[in-house]
């Protein structure tokens, strides 16, 4: 097997290079036009420019996924492109805070699901490729529909991330002094924290594409602190304790 | 060195005993009266109610410690004690989501932050025992005013803690499959969620003591999220990305 690999960014395509994440270098056009699979893996507002261009230079069995963590515009994007047929909208629950060639470590993938959106238009030898790929890396496999991978993401991802900004925001603005922040955080910081350090390219193009559904999720969790501080300024210990008990029932599903 | 534990749950006790965290159980009378250094490390409010009483009982060159979150309340609760100098107002940075003997570990304290709160009103022989206890665990000590410790937690720490019960009440109040949770829940989502697994007997009562500070910082969280939700309402990816890239500023900071 051969790695193709295609970066706007050169520097990026060098680094890629060295660590052996791709065996070559290639323009889109001349990477998309000899591959098998092609996986689209850039922020989502560029998925949305190359899908309908790398659809169209794409041989006849070859198989396109993307790694968007949108579905939803992406779909709708190629819903009557004539080839179709030959997409698989993939979002791997895989990664971490950190983008780029030198983030990329090998087991990623391994072992997480791999959501596959609108499996019933991608044609089933498109489909078995994807999944025969998913296979290897022992990744689980659900399939829904793009709206509702959308609206669970923007509650179950979306949100967290948000969630992160505004609190690393919130701090940094109090804590001019940021020793204080670095002697004082405790890993329940650094834990809560920890997705503010997440590229604003990437993800200003995924609250764009779920705009409705990322304000619908963040009123909710606005409206949950505002019931949180209600109680606090009351004094009313209980309903706090009420809401974290509440709150704990997370432990039945995360462990 | 001899461990005198103290619980009010003879289950823990027993736990305790069992994991060695105790080499024998006693009252707390009985503990406190033979103790060269006593570590208060139950919920704040029980260590507001303890503290008086255990400095009343302590002998003359023992000294006493506590591991509360908050600080003002408990150097408040002893300030005109006769004994106030045995006592040393501590709290050290560490700490899982997890309660109860069965969350202890031998290595938890070990190389963490220890504050140390009024070190002025403290005996210097009281001081130095602390210190000593300190040094052989490698923690390096921080001094600080109470009201300044709890004006920090409440940011560093105790914002972390609403922010994530308040995440985990608005996903659990939108998804009522569970399932589709667990599938879906990336490593973003437990780790901003983690800290809504934790004890809201813990928690209440430190919100409530750091009742003032607390309200100002889930206020500035409110309005940092609200700002969020305004930009992308409007569209203005370049507002949503102008925060993120503020935000980014926690790097420079936690690495």
């Amino acid at each position: 097997m051969t790695i193709l690999g295609v970066d706007s960014n050169p520097q990026h395509a060098e680094q890629a290079l060295e660590r052996g994440i791709a065996d070559e270098i290639l323009s889109l056009e001349a990477a998309v036009i000899s591959a098998d699979v092609v996986v689209l893996a850039t922020p989502v507002n560029a998925i949305l420019q190359q899908l309908p261009v790398v659809l169209e230079l794409l041989r006849p069995n070859a198989a396109l996924m993307d790694f968007g963590s949108t579905k939803e515009q992406l779909c709708a994007v190629v819903a009557t492109h004539p080839k179709r047929e030959q997409y698989v909208a993939t979002h791997p629950i895989a990664g971490t805070e950190y983008s780029g060639p030198e983030a990329a470590f090998a087991t990623l993938l391994d072992g997480k699901t791999m959501i596959i959106c609108e499996r019933e238009k991608s044609a089933p030898a498109a489909l078995e490729q994807v999944e025969q790929l998913c296979r290897l890396l022992e990744m689980p496999l659900r399939y829904m529909p793009a709206a509702e991978h959308d609206l669970h993401f923007a509650y179950v991802s979306h949100l967290s991330h948000i969630s992160s900004f505004a609190l690393g925001l919130t701090v940094l603005d109090k804590e001019n002094n940021e020793k204080n922040i670095f002697d004082m955080a405790g890993s329940g910081f650094s834990s809560t924290v920890r997705l503010a350090k997440s590229s604003p390219q990437m993800w200003g193009p995924i609250f764009s594409q779920n705009r409705k559904n990322v304000s619908e999720a963040l009123a909710g969790y606005i409206e949950q602190l505002q019931q949180f501080k209600a109680a606090i300024d009351a004094q009313d210990e209980e309903l706090t304790k009420e809401l974290m008990a509440k709150a704990n029932d997370i432990r039945r599903i995360l462990g």
